[in-house]
């Protein structure tokens, strides 16, 4: 059986500049916002919820989707978001696909709310 | 001179479970994430940055319109929904608005992303 893992499309490393400590650069301020606004929907905040509160902080796709109350294919649009932003890696083991939480990810965020 | 303060609309003290200890429910999901949405524009990350890191966390909206180079009804626009979400408050003295740093507004949101 082989791993298939994904990663993420941005690389959130360059994120983020605290915004309270000095103003920050339009440039900074765009690639923070982007993460934000990918955290800016309830289903994508339940789902970021669910695979960081998981064992291991990971989560069968196959259990994301009841708890939302949505199809896969939405479901699957909100994951792609969660990826594409850094916040999930996406491996295939056999049929299924499993999303983990990136770690640091969201205290990289939470560090340009503080100091 | 009359000091008018006008506070937020939505009191964060409501929010925010962490989203990591364990699976939030669907209310504070829709909580929390309409937090992220205010903040998911680079123009409010922007106009959030100058007034943190402005002596006194308070900044005169005459201030506010050079840096964003957009007009003042769209800037007036994105500080209504900074209020909207609790980040700002707005104090008239004389002429002018000043836009206020909620005091542990952006401290609570990260505290979302913590443990």
């Amino acid at each position: 059986m082989t791993d298939v893992i994904e990663l993420p499309a941005i690389q959130p490393e360059t994120c983020c500049t605290s915004m309270t400590s000095a103003p920050i650069t339009p440039e900074e301020a765009a690639a923070t916002a982007s993460l934000f606004k990918a955290l800016g929907d309830p289903t994508r905040v339940l789902l970021v919820s669910i695979v960081a509160a998981a064992e291991g902080r990971e989560a069968c796709v196959c259990d994301l989707t009841e708890p939302t109350g949505l199809s896969q294919p939405t479901v699957s649009h909100h994951l792609k978001i969660l990826m594409d932003a850094g916040f999930l890696s996406r491996t295939r083991r056999g049929s299924w696909a499993y999303y983990a939480l990136v770690p640091g990810s969201l205290e990289r965020l939470a560090a340009a709310l503080g100091e």
